[in-house]
């Protein structure tokens, strides 16, 4: 009999986004996506959907360049956030214990081969909205704020990874991710692959970074709750002035209905749309993709854009930007320059 | 520190509903929901939904009257399911194994407190589509028919009980369910309450039976990927002469954007969309509605329809039966009089 | 051979709305259903949504009551205008040239014979928007404002009207308006009739005033883009406390998509939707409904809500209200004491 | 004063669409884009979209290659097409009384100045639908037949031109048409243009032909409810293997939601949606469109397809076909052995 399912991570938390235009950013969290600022500490602004129930699902902070600060994932119990943290500590990846952050417990941090930086906690804050943004349902953790996009909740996340492989046997072993989709190139190695810990078909998905260098960010992406909805964002996102990258289009891979979009600080954002999919099967067999099925371009025929492929956060350092590069990968500054970013 | 929750179910899996119009029966769940057969034993058809990914979500039986046959839900682990065998056993509720069942292993049998046999198994087949029903996408069961209403995966079914609260208490403790949502009335009884062991906010519901006749059965709900799928859904309803009981609207409780039919067999049937709504947290607190907060109907101001409170099937003996429940809790003879079942 | 078609005016321009909540009425307007306003003078404000080309489509104007100023429909060109004003004034209707109105030049007034008072102009000035408000697409006429309903234009309007095959003959004969669906009683009395000048298969409705009150006003709509959009409407109305009186449904009658709310000076409001609905026929023949098929209700069977046939703007003076009306017929005052309206 | 606008044409009434593979083209438009054949007659199929009014919208006629029969426009009573038939017979492009056509009286037709033949009648055979296609209510001309795309009605059509401006001139003198929007180069000539004799914002446009060959037709459009509906009929051209050109996506020229596909006989076939978009403005001022607006490609951003720009019907005889043009502007053969036609 085969060992049974590791069901201790409970769901993706929260991300931390460094933003070297923190006010740029806020604006557009704010007034284009339609969050709501739930707290402040230090450098950072805290952000919610308003159907996350915890305090935040989004961590802004005031840096030098963008990127990712870290990616939270809630345990399911006390005794489940015990047990991954022993199993990392073994793994010899884990870095300690993080205490005093806004909205929630003790989280156990650790990077992952590629080093980005990932957080464990379970214990947390339930997001209690002030009067005036109390819903009228019960069963609703704030108003629906009808503002910009107005995004649900904190859906999934995308980082570059320069082993693909790595990281995805590093989630399975340790944190008990379960893989529902990869990419498989003909020389073997893995292109892009999608993680669940729950009944989304991914929670996470790391892709190639094309240039060897670690830790760096693809997306993050917040839910609504129809594909008439990303088509309402994409009117939005043109009529504010942001830079929308590609779509809205179907994906092959996983079927979401997805719109790009960078946000001033450079970060790419995503609103996505599942339908009514989920991975219900507790077995799931990873669906394996050629590289000649993803040749082929998303699942209604649009060919996936250059920068998809280049452009993530931080920029790359000068030594890695070939000229091919150089649109696709530009920084905050070159986005100005080229009139794509507000 | 509390006890860990129990993960051993893993998802609704199938229903077995009685039929006394077997082919009419069929002819709406292949024509106007746009199912497709996918086996026939004795004097069942099975038929699934375009992406369910085990053979079948609903055995339809021909049988002298209407109702649930049977719910089955599949367990996470082949030693999940002998865990809750156990526990079962144990609760005096088993009734023992059932085996020989069209796509599926063996399968463990138990009445709820209300009588109606509830079934739990692992072993299932993938359903593996002829050439002609092959989808484009290979993350995806089956091809999408774009025939009638074109459901696309089982959602949930609610049953009627004498005894909520028992039946609550009952799934809670055997089989690790997490009660989401439930109704309280003003003298303390519990008239409604609805259980997950998904991320989806409940998997089935059960509603207060007013007769006091055990094992009734209240609907079986398909998803759909949109609230337009929902509308148009409606119309296909209309344009085939199926009764439409009360909808589309959104429910208060668990917001479900909802649609009730009869289909021939007299089974009330639900089309639903839940948007992106998930219950992501572990810890989820149930939501407590009054008497005062059911009243005022739903969402956006429906008046609850009476037939809902009133009709299930089978039909309710003679003896049960008022002259205020007459027209509501009609069995399929009184329908066709009407003129509302085809 | 037949008479041509008279193709004299072109469209429904604007509608002045008698409200007694003035700041609270503005509120609704531009907060929750997304207007802008774009000017002011003496008691009047005047709002317009984002795909409206003239300057406004909605005179709010503060008085001691409730209902319609006038409604205001644009001629087709200016000896189009003529000619109409000609004939009105053969038919013994005819008031005179109103002049200095906001935003557009010289209008005929007259009432119908129903005593609601109706315009005829030809020049008008096209909306230019202040930079903040400039559209990313030149052939769209305002920024599109992602706040609250965000409605598009103005669709049409409905009165209520003692006789109202009278007041379709009138329409008719001497503006030229088109009848596509009426409803005749079993007396041969009509109780609704739908009219057009356009594309639309109706510019305005009138139906049955059961009180024998002239000038009374039923509802004024406005256009969205989709059904989607009527629905994520109903939950903003929830969200803000407005009353939402019926739907959000599909009606048999013009098979139109509809959602009513009282605004807080207790006119009705609607949203719709007519998907892509036109009636291109120039020699359409008039629907013509019984009092049967009315009574089974709307599209997917929900019964017509009481207050639809009975409440108006103004309220009905005191002696025409009877005890059944009360709840329905409810003016300000009542909405208030009934927590129905804000 | 300036002259009255010619209201003498209503509508575009039907097309009819050459095709080598008429067997598989019937197929492709019933199954796929879910018509209903309303006739036969010689080489022709007659087919219809549900809500169209007439018998027909579309004549499939088989022949040795693809292409535009005729466009055909139904005038607005008996006088105003005879007074177009005047005005043309004046302008020296007349052909002549065409009779015995299924389904609507005699029409006279006539070349534009691109050779494509327009045709122009006013009797014609509103449809009457058999008992099992009789809709539910009686303001819709057929039952709703769930199966495949569903397309509402005929929407518009475009086609190639040598010389737009000239077209445009020509469509506008003698027919009345009102222009909405067109691109205008660098070098002052046209390259696309929209005309409109209705509410919509174009009932057909023309846009450049880039070889010099004359007549040729870039698509047809039918209209569906919503933008949803349009993602839904993208998955159905998806699993029906029907190649998709392009598309869902916005257009920035008259902001259609739009989706291109290749019927199995080479034509370029369209379904699209507009929303609440009309042109009601009597005297709408044309939206001039520039070279450099044009290369932002389309509402969000997509770049617009190169085969967009030079796949019409017929494909070009040889001497006009550049190496670069072989893969956009291939014949039917050419689809097929590349695998995107059926």
């Amino acid at each position: 009999m085969h060992d049974e399912p590791i069901m201790d991570v409970a769901h993706l938390g929260h991300l931390e986004i460094f933003t070297p235009k923190p006010e740029e950013s806020l604006r557009f969290f704010v007034d284009v996506m339609g969050m709501t600022e739930s707290g402040r500490k230090g450098d950072s602004v805290y952000l919610r959907a308003w159907d996350d129930y915890e305090r935040y699902s989004l961590q802004l902070t005031a840096s030098k360049t963008s990127g990712l600060g870290h990616a939270a994932f809630r345990a399911r119990s006390p005794q489940a956030l015990q047990r991954r943290v022993k199993a990392l500590e073994g793994s010899g990846y884990g870095i300690g214990w993080h205490e005093g952050e806004l909205g929630h417990g003790p989280g156990y941090r650790f990077p992952d081969p590629d080093d980005h930086v990932i957080e464990l906690y379970y214990e947390t804050e339930w997001y209690e909205p002030p009067p005036e943004l109390r819903p009228s349902l019960k069963n609703q953790a704030q108003r629906y704020p009808a503002r910009g996009v107005g995004v649900r909740r904190l859906d999934h996340f995308n980082c570059l990874a320069v082993d693909v492989k790595a990281n995805r046997e590093f989630f399975e072993r340790y944190l008990g991710f379960r893989n529902t989709e990869r990419i498989v190139l003909n020389d073997g190695t893995e292109a892009g692959m999608w993680l669940t810990c729950t009944n989304k078909s991914y929670d996470f998905a790391y892709t190639r970074e094309a240039h060897g260098v670690k830790g760096r960010f693809h997306h993050v992406t917040y839910a609504l709750d129809s594909r008439e909805a990303i088509l309402q964002a994409a009117d939005i996102f043109l009529e504010n002035g942001v830079y929308i990258e590609t779509g809205p289009h179907k994906h092959a891979v996983q079927q979401t209905f997805f719109l790009y979009v960078y946000e001033p600080g450079g970060n790419r954002v995503e609103v996505a749309n599942a339908g009514a999919r989920l991975v219900l099967a507790p077995d799931w067999k990873p669906i394996l993709w050629t590289e000649e099925e993803r040749k082929k371009g998303q699942a209604w025929g649009l060919k996936t854009i250059e920068s998809f492929h280049t452009h993530g956060t931080p920029p790359l350092p000068d030594q890695h930007r070939s000229e091919d590069d150089e649109g696709s990968i530009a920084g905050v500054d070159d986005l100005s320059e080229k009139g794509i970013a507000s």
